[in-house]
């Protein structure tokens, strides 16, 4: 017997072992499901929005939480990584000896919930049905805290059971992921050996659909900044006034109309510097995807698709980089009328960046727009808001990759190969900061309203996440041996 | 002597009787003026903002106080006259036989007061301060509570000390001027009777400066509307689908910067049907007329003039209908960033309007125009708000305003003929229903910060006007004479 064929023997009774562990721990999560959701529904009642100053108390109550329930799952070395804000969570288990390091992100703040009024249900008192509408409902339940919990209790279940796991794992969990992780960067940096892993894996995103599974290679990245017209001291009379100064909100509405050209791409000199050319294989995976568009637009109330001419709707997501007015005010916005003509009116802008932009370049350019753009008798005032993050694009063939595909062709359609319009900046600070790619492996859907009213979690992605990251920690294991196995052939032939 | 001869010779001596009582209600004016001065501070406490339902108690406070008032300075009849709103405050001295009756109009109901963060004093803790800066301040000082309590002052100064008045006189003082008079119409018509006189003067108006004073022939009408642009149904994660979708930010934006051409001119059609062309008068006015354009811009804190092109600012403002969004809001407009693509965003607009514009029709032209104006994959919502004033314009050489003349002319300098940019629907109304012309005799300045923070109101200005107000009911008394004795004159020739 030469020493390819000794090896493969040796993993087909590893194999076996690992199975059986498997199994257990699949038999443990559903046995524990009634407490696993619960776990949800303690974690979602704590309203941690990171946007809101007021809610400081809530990000450290829900770090809090977290740490308790690592500790009490098995988890080791936990604890709290301060940074000059909101603070991560840290833990580990690192008794898997000669198996990859697999370091799982999430992230435990939520967005905020206005407009309050358009929620069925209030969104910090989250519920769970599991014989009717077999949804989780309440701010937080899809991103991420539930997605941040199915590995916590992957690793759980194993513990509990075989006691061991097959990999080596850390948790990195953090409470700024919806103000766009500022201190994550210094973060990694400073704690580079205690995280100091093989792969990463990202409990934040999603699948295609109930039936379609994914792996997302790229995300978009983004800035954001502010505008402020000003054109007058205080507030005037429109009578005495009207149609002799310059009006701010009309000001703000040309500078806002201009920012994009008839043709909808955006029209600020050097925004489309570095943008990667479409390739075949983009354009491949982008067909292949399976995507309803009509369907779509219908269910968001939209009348159709609307964006950058010569662009399929997906390319435009996945491959464009974009610019919206997230919020605009001025003036009166009471009930009835105000005759006023206002001093000043503000719009808040946030961009998505597609590789190889630079988001420091961008935000400069658009900086140099507004200055050199300002329309007549008016003071334009330029703000950077807390929002910055690199685009990401990895490679498709890597281990964990080869791992995530198993796991998904065996409970789901797929994986296609796509990319997300959204911006999880953990993923580039993670390979800037560690050098390691990041494989997303979470199971919200686009209809979980994750940034709107009405945030929702289907309980058949719930359950399917469960065992998703069971089966996931064993088929890295697996993979791990699989290419040492081969490297060590090679070595031999 | 003859019949002209006898009446010239009885038109002296009852002019010695007059100045007589003339000097004894100035005296007594000045005697009181601490009171005076109270009353305005007591008046102005009382928040009663029209536009804000939570302040209906308020609007019922003032019209009680100014009920109270009216009853201890002599006045009779005095009433509530109910609409289905706001109501008005009617008073009435009619024992001066033979000399006209004058109806006098102002108003009790104030501007919002936001933004508060900008008011130096708290505005509805008034001030008074006749030592140092000679100013009260206070929301409602000047606009118009300090200008209606003048002729009340006046008419008790004659009442308390000669028991007579030089002219009949009716009150009648509204609570929803600032709204736009929605129920005055009716009012006017159902009190027809009641309110019947031969001219009217308006104690809501001002004077060109501390030193120049002016008698307003026109006025500019009003018409409001908001348009709110929705294109999805919730807010939807900017990332996931920016740029694939319509931004109903964007698409209003667009909308309000295509309202004006860029030569400054209203671009919707019809909206400049029935306006007058500029005559040489108007312009010989605007030219005569005292205005330092340099020094108002700066003291506006405005980098220039703007407006539409051909025009001079004060052309613009007397003579040119205008559009301005007053109000915006859509979107994220707390701290921070929240990266959506928001689902709806509303402006609030008023146009100012000239003889001979309807305002109803340019309601309908710029319905039209928003029906036919959508952004691609935008639906635009037209709703009226409650604001309709008729543009008005009134003859120079009337009685009353050739009374107003030799009152000014003895106070300030002037008085020059010019237009207002603002709206008086009272003035309007009370031609269409009454049938009489009405003579503005204010005393605020464009200074006094109207609809802004930090209202106030000069105390020289307020006295000017406790004196003028006082010689002006002698004079129209006078007039009135005269035009008899002149017209009885002609009869006999």
């Amino acid at each position: 017997m030469n020493l390819q064929a000794a090896l493969f023997l040796l993993l087909s009774l590893t194999s076996a072992l690992c199975n059986s562990n498997v199994n257990e721990a699949l038999t443990y999560s559903d046995k524990n499901v009634n407490r696993i959701d619960e776990d949800l529904l303690q974690l979602a009642a704590i309203p941690s929005i990171s946007s809101l100053p007021e809610h400081a108390k809530d990000i450290i109550a829900a770090s809090q939480w977290l740490i308790d329930h690592l500790k009490s799952s098995g988890l080791e070395n936990v604890q709290l990584l301060p940074t000059n804000a909101q603070p991560s969570v840290y833990a580990e288990w690192l008794k898997a000896d000669g198996a990859p390091t697999v370091l799982v992100y999430g992230h435990y703040d939520v967005q905020p919930v206005d407009p309050l009024q358009l929620w069925n249900t209030p969104p910090f008192e989250p519920t769970v049905d599991r014989k009717k509408d077999m949804l989780f409902r309440g701010r937080g339940v899809s991103d991420d805290k539930g997605g941040l919990l199915q590995p916590i209790h992957a690793v759980e279940a194993f513990l509990k059971t075989s006691k061991q796991l097959p990999v080596n794992v850390k948790f990195l969990l953090e409470g700024q992921e919806e103000i766009g992780s500022p201190n994550l960067a210094e973060l990694l940096h400073e704690n580079a050996g205690l995280l100091k892993a093989d792969i990463a894996l990202s409990a934040d995103g999603g699948q295609i659909s109930a039936e379609h599974s994914g792996i997302a290679l790229g995300l978009r990245g983004g800035i954001a900044f502010e505008v402020e017209a000003q054109t007058v001291d205080v507030d005037l009379h429109s009578g005495m006034k009207g149609g002799s100064v310059q009006n701010p909100i009309h000001a703000l509405a040309q500078f806002v109309d201009n920012l994009h050209a008839p043709n909808g791409s955006v029209n600020v000199e050097g925004f489309y510097r570095g943008v990667r050319e479409r390739t075949e294989e983009d354009k491949a995976d982008a067909a292949a995807f399976p995507f309803d568009e009509a369907a779509e637009m219908a269910s968001l109330g939209a009348m159709g698709p609307h964006g950058e001419e010569g662009f399929t709707t997906l390319e435009r997501r996945w491959l464009r980089p974009t610019l919206d007015v997230v919020g605009i005010w001025g003036g009166f916005t009471g009930t009835g009328i105000k005759t006023i003509v206002p001093s000043k009116a503000t719009a808040k802008i946030s961009c998505r960046l597609v590789p190889d932009q630079d988001p420091v370049a961008i935000l400069e350019a658009l900086r140099a727009h507004t200055e050199g753009h300002a329309p007549p008798q008016t003071k334009l005032t330029f703000r950077k808001l807390p929002f910055h993050a690199q685009p990401y694009l990895m490679p498709r063939n890597t281990m964990a990759n080869r791992a995530a595909t198993k796991v998904l062709k065996g409970l789901f359609k797929g994986p296609f190969y796509y990319r997300e319009g959204g911006s999880i900046p953990a993923l580039a600070l993670m390979k800037e900061h560690l050098g390691i790619w990041c494989t997303s492996f979470g199971f919200g859907l686009s209809t979980d309203n994750l940034h709107s009213p009405n945030e929702r979690y289907m309980i058949t992605m719930w359950d399917k996440g469960r065992e998703a990251w069971i089966r996931l920690l064993q088929e890295i294991s697996t993979e791990a041996a699989l290419e040492n196995a081969s490297d060590a052939a090679k070595d031999e032939l």
